[in-house]
């Protein structure tokens, strides 16, 4: 019999049963649990609550904001294991690969800790004679995240710790799929010293998403998904004034020059393209080899580093990576492998059929390599967000940075090489705001900060790090002159003391 | 007979007279010249020049870039005579005004000239064991700007030294009351050495706007404008991907406290209420006045100061203030001044009749000082964009915050006081971006940025300075690791040389 | 029967009990324990230490290096009983007061655990054509903190926490008058897991002194103490080519202005001038009153306010401070009371002869408030160090800014007035490093930076904060041009792989 | 019949004519002209006019000072026909080469009119509650600045523009070898609007220098020049409680790895080696070849290209260096070229016998390349500071790196490799303050900083750039808070307006 997951409003778990939907464990292909779909009215309750936090948040000084994210840190370690049970039993991610999200997650909260220094203005003696000017990064108010199934506790953390820490409210709309370990993060926050009404969490689905969009006390909107429902937020939170960075889908190249240390390579593609079944936006889809010699060892060295990939359950931490996250995700990502092969590439390993000794209903697909894939396949044209790489065959590094410039997303790309230049003319020249050398999946650290190009995101700052300060504060500028004064002059014996 | 304000395309002035529109002069009430209306297919060729440029200069050292702007710097100095001339000839601005605003442009220029320093990217030596990840500032591309009649000289100078000094090429559209001018510093920035198609100047009304707005190759757009329009284009330009900055519409109000130096503050408000008409977005509307002691010797000394006032043509610098802009715009001011009268509020200096000797065409507004505006007429929820002042009564500090926090726009405001802890709760509680303490037109210096909160600006970033860079450029964070190599351990002495 | 108090080094304690000298217990008068006094041998193998375990700390990354900041922090937090009983047995201080220091001490650890913030360098694409040039703030090596008596931790974690968090390691002197509480904190960064070697304590005298400051290995040396100490520290270590900041003494002055809320300037002045017995660098010790009212006034209530101080012993909560460090300061401060007085001074309030029931032994001072004290006297010129306030009137506010300018130290300052002119006048022009606007002890925050002018800081980089990240790194600057490059040019398809 | 080149005290040229020395025409070998020696009066002169020129000065806006700097940029670009001219003639250096010197002066100047931005503080809102707090970064006083023979031009320029921009007062003590140059930038410097006083020469020898050292008007000195006068400077300066910067000796190692590419190698080399005849800080005068491979066909090459050097007099164009600075500097770099003959070594090429027709007695020493140079030589040990180029040859990078690392000297390196790892390990391992990878000369551009490691440089701050503006500044912090007040809470209508 399943429990239902919750909202966290004002402070409290608000158990608001009217409308619901199945959450499920996508190893057992069974329900797990069922999740509250928040009406307009529960919304509104958590618009509510933020709002009446905010004059007092926003006077709290940034280092006793900072205080509550050092405790908050400090219970996430404590609480590792229960986190990382809660992701792996609804998104599928093996524990390790759960204790990597949070780590992520926790960092965020480790930059957050730096407010006092991270909203320092800047001032100007004398901009003119006697006159003085600063700028302070104030609070917006009451800001929104809407979040996806695919990182359910480290997305989130690249939103509100730095979002709150600056001194806003925050109402988190979470993936419905896997809402559990997100309620708990803002339990966490809350017994971290947080004052209610400071963080809210609302599951639900559209409804909960036009709730906050349409709601004019709400100033700003960050959100993580699929780029058609990214531009759609941008539009629609642009229209009614509201500030928004809507970061979207990907599709994220590897180039191998002939000068690569192919092991090396093929050792971290491993990990890059299947890890968290190739669920995460800066997953490693499409290998672009330099050279026929190139993809020919690429494609031999792969092909046997495949065999060891276990697949399976969470919690055993022997598996490399589970199940994708629905019955209709997994068809989806069979489909685009049926879809490669009928248009003429080559299924290197194929995981399609792959069956997991006693979840036979879980929703697996096996690690798949492709080979010879080309430009006008619908496989590599779209986002498959699965356990699948796919080999492209190029004469040379300019073909092969033109395929990535053409491609309609921009997020990540990574190049192997031994070679300065040959790094310098790709980080400087490719259409990718983030870039690896060597380094396959080249996610900023917490400290700088996480940004597609293209229609990978719509916004003009990227997500967390010092572009997430300047997203959830507004600037002030403040110009000041003071008249001569009969206090400094002396008038002042006079004055009424 | 007129001759035809062209457009600036590929560094050189084209003449398209197909479809042209009048330019009037003001202060005489007659055309003074025509501007040619650029057609989608002018818009056009502008951004394919500025499309061709870009690739050569986006690699041109920002050190570079600047020096052209350090040249541009002496151009303007070197024709001040001949650009306050055009201002004053189709804006109707007084000379010594138009110098003022040059000077601000110029500021900007100098602002740019910092590029390399502005340019910086963040470094962080190992971000993990080994691994080491930094930023780039990386130009966007071709970005535009729409700029408005009252500083046609300015406004542009707060968009395009920057844009351009950032690696970007540019496609401005200045406003087609005063064309002239933008157009002349054009070609200054020609001659000072920048390469043709980095800048190019369209002139145009909505035809052009709309091309603008609705073709892909333009990243950016920056405008400044009435709030329906801005509110318009910014929805319009993030519709269709784009990053968009737009600065609305105003209503400033100083608050004057009963410990204000009241000689300092009237003198202050001449002209930040009247200089250039009041057609500035940062001019000072609206008096609040803390007690009726202060309130009524604010109407005496003002009263008294504006009979000094002299109204005229810009050549003249004996004038204070000028004609406003159009005939239009003329009965626009007297009718808002009707209104508050018809409304119950007191016409104590009437500025309707003005007649200006040898200009009786022109479209001249005299100095107008209102008392007893209340917050539900006309005349005080609309920006009048003239040289209209209105007085407003209150018991309270408190109360008179208020009337700026509840009011639509958050552009500018001031307030007068010797006191600190007044002026420090002032700033840190009123709804406005840019706040004078004792500095009636707190417009931020140029190495600090503009912006209004509220309805006063769409977007997340204000314009120019620190925030103009960012604006300007978008994030690419590259992250490095090299594998461990042949060369550095010897093998490489087989390396065939 | 007393331990003795031993070294830090290598990660454990070593009992060198060759060299002792007595602790003892201010309120009791009696010896509490013994400290160990390093040899010169002592000192270089704890050098050693520190040499030995750089080349690894300097590599392992600023995040991993904070991570042990912030389990320090939470150490701290967890034994702020422990860390306070031994600040208060050793020093005196009253346990609130000890409570406030650690707090201080805790803040700057929060600042190092920023570390991957501060440490970023500066990147700059295209210095030149396709020359790229970055800044990496590297480790300096080995660098020594000499530290005061009178905050035995909150002096050394000014220093070691940030020197630590750059990759440096560190030698820890601190006073021997209370050697425990530091000893104490090394232990407590090693057991949130800080390398050994990392961070050494050598206790000791001028041989441990001499012994850091000769060898070659130490690259730089901060100081807290005495100018006369500080200077001869500076001059010496920058002889030897060491990077040195030496921190002297203070005599802080504050404004009071005739419009000043005399109320609160009286409650501020009290902790300010008496906490900590004045036993600080930033002790308020002279007031300078503008105009007799306001002078008649402030002595009037400060008399008042002086009733209700207690004096004692450092675990009874109610009193305000304790004694004086030693036998021989409690007998000098008295010795300035005497020259005062016999200088013509009056003493309003005398702290003389107190005797503290309970500990007739201990050695205090009572609060004393001295009146009419002029510039040539002995009482003003010196740093008294002790619960004595000492009064001065003027006739202006210029001649009080010119008594402070006059004045040998420069390390913090105050005024007390409401009027905003008289304050932005004051900030402006005043010699000295650490200004108060009715703050009478502006210390700065850890993320702003503690230094004196004149002869209060001997050096050019601040303590702690911005300028501390600059004191403990030094900048390398890379300037990098790949040549073009056969791999990136086809030319590698020949490749040996 | 020579004229004297004298002082530029208080806006005016003095003719002291009490003691003077000759200036050389070193390519010519004869007495040029004369410069006066000031004696310790003129010096104090000179200060009390800087120490009057102050007050005025650091209260000018900082946009203001940076517009003088804007004029001056374009007066030295009027100029630089002249300038380069007066280099020529008493240093020697070919006119291309002193328009190089020349525009890296420009740059600094460039810098320097970013002082707006350059000299922002940090704003800190809500330090505490109500409390905010900020930095500022105050002008100094009186600054001095002692140069080198080798950059007349040049190195003031990395010192007064920065200085002077900051708020300062500056003294510059320019080489007494070739003062023309530098007293001709202060005349410039005035014509673009400087106040008198604000930048003072002072020509003299070790007379002047000791009364700069030792005047306690003087806040602050930068030093360029060798190790042991460097070292000594410091060391007084400090005793003397001023802060300092002092840059000495250089002895520049390039390693060419065996993957370099040699002809572009080669063809660096040559300028970065033989350039203003080696008498550069930043020359670079050793190659460490890994791999008897490279170093074979490394001095192959260099043979080769050297044969093409053409040496002469400045004002021919086709020459590519010209004579040393003096007669005994000429036997002092032959004498290192046959102590290294002597030693072992082998001079492969031989400039010691050069004559120039028609400049017989000029102090020429032709480009020398030596080969099989070991550590012990002498002329390995010192700076030579002359056109000599010395090859090592060892088995590896390691080694290569260590002969660096040991080296008395730590200013600037480079390494010639197109391996990514390599360039990594070696600019991170390397104990050098200015890495070059394949850039031999990697003098930092304006807007980073100038800095050699070890006994390269004295003090813990680099030269211009961002380390100059915290040289040439102090930090000031205020806190402020305002006690609740009577005007913003009513009480003030009652207030005597």
């Amino acid at each position: 019999m399943t429990q239902i997951v919750g909202h966290f409003i004002d402070g409290e778990v608000v158990e608001d049963s009217s409308r619901t939907q199945d959450v499920f464990d996508p190893a057992l292909g069974e329900v797990a649990t069922q999740v509250a779909l928040a009406s307009k009215d529960t919304v509104e309750m958590a618009i509510a609550s933020a709002q009446k936090a905010f004059p007092e948040w926003r006077n709290t000084p940034p280092l006793k904001r900072a205080r509550i994210m050092f405790r908050f840190k400090e219970l996430l370690e404590e609480n590792r294991d229960k986190i990382c049970h809660l992701l792996g039993k609804e998104h599928g991610k093996i524990l390790h690969d759960a204790a990597g999200e949070l780590q992520r997650g926790i960092e965020n909260v480790e930059y957050a800790c730096g407010a006092p220094e991270l909203l320092k203005g800047e001032y100007s003696k004398n901009a003119g004679p006697n006159v003085d000017s600063w700028s302070e990064l104030q609070s917006i108010g009451v800001v929104a995240g809407i979040t996806p199934f695919n990182f359910p506790a480290m997305v989130p953390m690249w939103m509100f710790p730095l979002a709150i820490v600056c001194g806003n409210c925050f109402i988190l709309k979470p993936s419905e799929r896997n809402p559990s370990a997100p309620l708990f993060l803002a339990q966490l926050l809350h017994q971290a010293g947080l004052p209610k009404g400071v963080l809210n969490v609302v599951n639900g689905d559209k409804q909960a998403v036009d709730a906050i969009l349409e709601d004019k006390r709400v100033k700003a909107v960050s959100f993580v998904g699929s780029t058609p429902i990214a531009e759609h937020i941008y539009t629609k939170a642009t229209a009614s004034g509201k500030r928004c960075q809507a970061l979207g889908g990907a599709k994220n190249h590897a180039i191998i020059m002939p000068d690569a240390d192919m092991d090396n390579a093929v050792n971290q593609l491993l990990g890059a393209a299947f890890g968290s079944s190739g669920e995460r936006c800066m997953a490693l889809s499409v290998v672009v080899a330099v050279g026929d010699k190139a993809a020919d060892a690429l494609i031999e060295k792969m092909t046997t580093a495949m065999q060891s990939l276990k697949v399976g359950v969470f919690d055993n931490t022997d598996n490399d990576f589970g199940p994708v996250i629905t019955k209709q995700h997994q068809e989806k990502v069979v489909g685009y492998i049926d879809s490669a092969e009928a248009d003429g590439a080559q299924i290197v390993v194929d995981g399609r059929d792959l069956k997991v000794e006693g979840y036979e209903k879980g929703y697996f697909v096996g690690a798949t390599l492709i080979d010879n894939v080309q430009a006008e396949m619908d496989s590599y044209k779209a986002e498959i967000f699965g356990p699948v790489l796919q080999v492209m065959r190029v004469e040379s590094m300019e073909q092969a940075m033109q395929l990535i410039n053409d491609h309609e997303y921009g997020n990540g790309t990574c190049i192997f090489t031994r070679d300065g230049e040959a790094a310098r003319y790709f980080s400087d020249n490719i259409e990718v705001g983030m870039v690896g050398i060597n380094v396959p999946l080249p996610v900023p650290v917490a400290y700088h900060s996480f940004g597609g190009w293209k229609r990978s995101l719509f916004g003009d700052l990227s997500a967390y790090g010092p572009d997430g300060v300047k997203f959830y504060t507004k600037r002030k500028t403040i110009t000041q002159r003071w008249p001569s004064s009969g206090v400094r002059e002396g008038a002042s014996f006079a004055f009424p003391s």
